[in-house]
């Protein structure tokens, strides 16, 4: 006999979400429900749970694969019920079963391993975690006599209105002694409904003269359950405030956290600051002493030392230290800028490589482009990378001064030290150290005196 | 005698708004205070109100018309005199009152409904609707005996801080007996200050041993009255949260709700995600499956199915399904957005509708434009729509594509699987599947193999 | 002897901000801690203060230079024992010294002076500033006898569970007669860590029956410290709020006020709307009637009566009266934009005076420019005022033309009631009335009867 093995409760049908989604795909912080208690699990010590499903979970069973195993709930008799259809696979085999609904998204691991302690140390045959001062209503109140002993777990709508104001309720998260979790199972009685709810196993073990633990979690938000999208929001925002909290403590400031969006895996550096409204998703890192945002999304990016960005979108995209970007620009995947680089307002760069310290101050078009250092690109510059069919890169060497409006016909190249002049239509490839000016753009006439402009 | 007839207090002065706006025109929700009572009042049934005015009260009479009836408080003695000016217009019409602040935007009709009920079935001659554990100060405080019976409403200012310490409050909303309301307000001694208070009618049905009746609402917010701005934005925030409840609960998400700003009637498909600080303003539509924000402004524009708009604002525009805005992108009005269809960075469109599948990936100006489907769109292109003194329209038909930085000088018309080349200049229609280039664009040479390029 | 000092305390070490820089520089809205504290303290009439630093205190001298005084506290041994450090400047030249931490922004001047009073009256030898209901532990309790007089200052981690209930908490503000500070101090026992508490000088005092006094501030806010970077957004978050609320109170109107940014110097005009996300800071001033977002930034700008500015970013920016600025546009230093103009999507303006009436719709990029008045200015326009090593002027007259795209090579200068033709590169200056097309522009075929096209 294994010591533990943990069932989650994925059958409910998740009807108030009002959703094509099955309830516990719905993301909260990107990621969905079920796999958040995953996680906690897993830390936990407790991996390739059991998951209870209804008929219908292709799109669960899809998305989570072998990580798991499975049993069916064929009808949506109640969490009693849905516990009992695990019995065949795990009586005999299981000491200790850990139940937990699958859209608790906030239980720590910590509080689970607490759970599991407590249960072992103290014989119990149910522990129960257990919360206090929850904002909103929906959960079964502890009931505990004079000594502190839990007494009843009382559903809210059976509560009398005495019941309801127990401040300590039921987190939902459950641990049992197969011995008797199995033969109690089979005692319960439906509800008028016909539902068969698991906290009534209380009263079997209660009866039995069984030991009932309770593990108290200070967070009241660590057994939040969602059933409604009021309900995700909730969840979004506790764990969101967690991840900023966390960075905070390690040194990162925030204007205004509540409007600061990060995602688990994000790092961010030491002394930096996150402005206002800002995004920072998937696997971004940012480096020490940046000013990100305000107004800024940050997809799967990596940010140098000493950045600024501002009011800008990165996707996927690569800072090297000291870049200064914004506002309102635009760096799509691929976009790898080198250190000291200015990127400005309404630039786009997408699958291009810039040298150090590159200027492209202002409105412009660069993709598919290969830039050298000290390069700079006038406003309104094109990289017309595309001819209807296949996409041309542009090269374009260091110290290249590319002229306003300059239009680069992929595939080109510019040579170090050359210049094309404003409006110029660039064909064919400029030598480096020379001067093209035109439509289409040809070598400047030599007795020019004037040098090309750019903004 | 008609059973009911609404009464609304809209005679204060408002001072401590400190605006050139009469206070009840200020807008919650993008509606102003007095209209969102004319609303609940006609939801409740009562059309047609008598509203009570200051001499002043240009402004409002033109905002509200003929939808109301006016009668002028000539001085500002207080609600109880703001009252009595409408007796002559009501006594001997009118069996019950019901009174309600013109600053008072959130009173649900369902409460009002509840009120006058409760007011006829108890045949009381004053009721009252009360709420508990308003945030702020102000209100005045219920007193009750033992028996739950109310014996006195007592002004904040005059409450000891016994009496303050009384969470029930009340809310402003009352429902009179003719018989007793006009002989009890001619009674009623001015304050020290020449004020006549209205919830003196209280003792004088009191004392007349007349029946009291009261409603509590469970929501304290239905009572906000808004003298301040401060006040105003505590109204337009619980207005807000209940709008994106009702969003929520209907299958919407949103991921930060408090960054969320929907205006009433705006309409959500199920399984759309709204993120932070997005607007949707007016009589805008969202259809299902759709990402909206973060950073977006829609203004009465109309979302089909399926589409993502990031960082961008859209005003009177339309999107078909499936199409993906943004970021940074700008649809003014008269935008048409057919199917499929890509609009990037920069992307300014005004008036002009577009095929299906375009793409306009990148910094551009389109104006009084008709595109066909499958067009390319390049960086930089400009329909030159204006001659300083006329508009005219651009036309791009089907498989066109436009090389980057084109400037089409409307009128014009690009003919189906037609090309520009990079930097043209078009002042000549472009026949079906020609290709045109240069300054001013003509037709390319038959010799060059290259195609025309554009990002 | 001078009646008062005030010493501030800013030897702490800071450890749990995580920050290279010290914790009293760290700002809120701006402006670091110890700033804050200053300027109450000035407010309070309290100048020249001393400052108790640590040995390494270099950034924070070059901070504060010789605005203040300083002593040296060589070794972190507590506040009784930073104070004590500070006797031999001192004793026998100041009656009572007003004691606060650097690191709490909060303190309103009034709140010092009323403690400053209140000390002097009751002839107190110590006074403390408490406070309720803060909602982060970590402040010493004030236990009060029956009577209500103060009986003992207990630290958070010495609390007893009943202790540790009490609301009433040590706003960390204190005067003492020096008569008994200083040979009291110098009697106060080090905890076993080795500190010495400077709150140990409340039982010296009541040992030898000296008189004690408390004063009670109402917002708890008003003692925030700051030890973490949580702590650092909590104040910027209280301090923003006091600013917001001041201002509506005034007769600003803010849709959302969490999400609006001011910083303390700002001034803004009555009957003015600041919509959601937005910034106004440094010494921006903004008019009255104007609209301000969402979703804007305004650095140390000005804008006059009836601007509308919405997602854009104004730094060091004019605006006349009835400029319309946005979405997407970037005002950058020296912009000065003249009464009624329109500056739309995507301009980028630097160094440039505009006239009124002036209209650039579109994308462009105007920099180092002096523009006249009704000029438009069409999608696509740049001045190309860099040649690689210097900047040059671009000047446009009034009534001017600007056809899209239109290249300036600056120095350049477009007369009055002149035209560029739609992708022109303007090379030379062109004559009043003229208008001039083509790369390099020349004046038009007098032969053509198309006026030049824009958007």
């Amino acid at each position: 006999m294994s010591a533990w093995r943990a069932v989650i409760l994925a059958a409910g049908a998740g009807t108030r979400m009002r959703s094509a989604t099955p309830k516990v795909l719905h993301p909260v912080c990107g990621v969905p429900l079920i796999k958040h208690v995953l996680a906690s699990l897993h830390d936990a010590g407790l991996d390739q749970p059991l998951v209870v499903v209804s008929p219908d979970a292709d799109a669960l069973r899809d998305y989570l694969g072998d990580t798991v195993d499975y049993v069916v709930q064929t009808s949506p008799l109640g969490t009693g019920h849905a516990l009992a259809c695990a019995r065949e696979l795990l009586e005999d085999k299981i000491e200790n079963v850990l139940v937990i609904n699958a859209d608790c998204p906030l239980v720590p691991a910590g509080a689970i391993q607490r759970l599991m302690a407590c249960h072992q140390e103290s014989n119990a045959e149910l522990s129960v975690m257990t919360t206090s001062d929850v904002e909103d209503a929906g959960y079964g109140r502890i009931a505990r006599d004079a000594s502190g002993n839990l007494t009843a777990i009382i559903e809210e709508r059976e509560a009398s209105s005495e019941q309801l104001a127990i401040t300590e309720v039921n987190g939902g998260v459950y641990a049992f002694q197969s011995k008797s979790l199995w033969p109690g199972l089979a005692t319960l009685k439906p509800s008028p409904k016909g539902e068969v709810y698991l906290t009534d196993m209380f009263d079997v073990v209660h009866r039995g003269q069984g030991i009932v633990a309770t593990v108290t979690t200070d967070d009241s938000n660590d057994v939040i359950g969602v059933n409604t999208r009021v309900d995700l929001a909730q969840a979004e925002a506790a764990m969101r405030e967690r991840i900023r909290i966390r960075h905070m403590l390690n040194g990162v400031t925030m204007i205004d956290p509540s409007s600061v969006y990060i995602d688990s895996d994000v790092r961010i550096g030491k002394d930096s600051t996150i402005h206002p409204n800002t995004h920072l998703l998937g696997d971004t890192q940012v480096g020490e002493d940046c000013h990100i945002g305000p107004n800024s999304v940050l997809q799967s990016s990596t940010v140098g030392q000493g950045c600024k960005v501002v009011a800008s979108m990165l996707e996927n995209a690569t800072l090297e230290a000291g870049v200064d970007v914004g506002p309102f620009a635009h760096l799509r995947p691929g976009s790898h800028i080198g250190e000291g680089s200015h990127i400005g307002n309404y630039v786009e760069i997408k699958k291009s490589t810039f040298g150090h310290d590159v200027k492209a101050g202002h409105f412009s078009y660069i993709g598919d482009a290969d830039v050298g250092s000290k390069v700079n690109i006038g406003a309104g510059s094109v990289t017309a990378n595309y001819d209807g069919s296949e996409k041309h890169r542009t090269t374009i060497e260091d110290n290249a001064f590319i002229g306003s409006s300059t239009m680069l016909i992929a595939p080109v190249r510019v040579g170090k030290d050359a210049a094309t002049g404003a409006g110029s239509v660039v064909t064919k490839d400029v030598a480096a150290g020379k001067t093209v000016v035109g439509v289409p753009a040809k070598p400047q006439d030599k007795t020019s005196k004037k040098k090309p402009k750019k903004t």
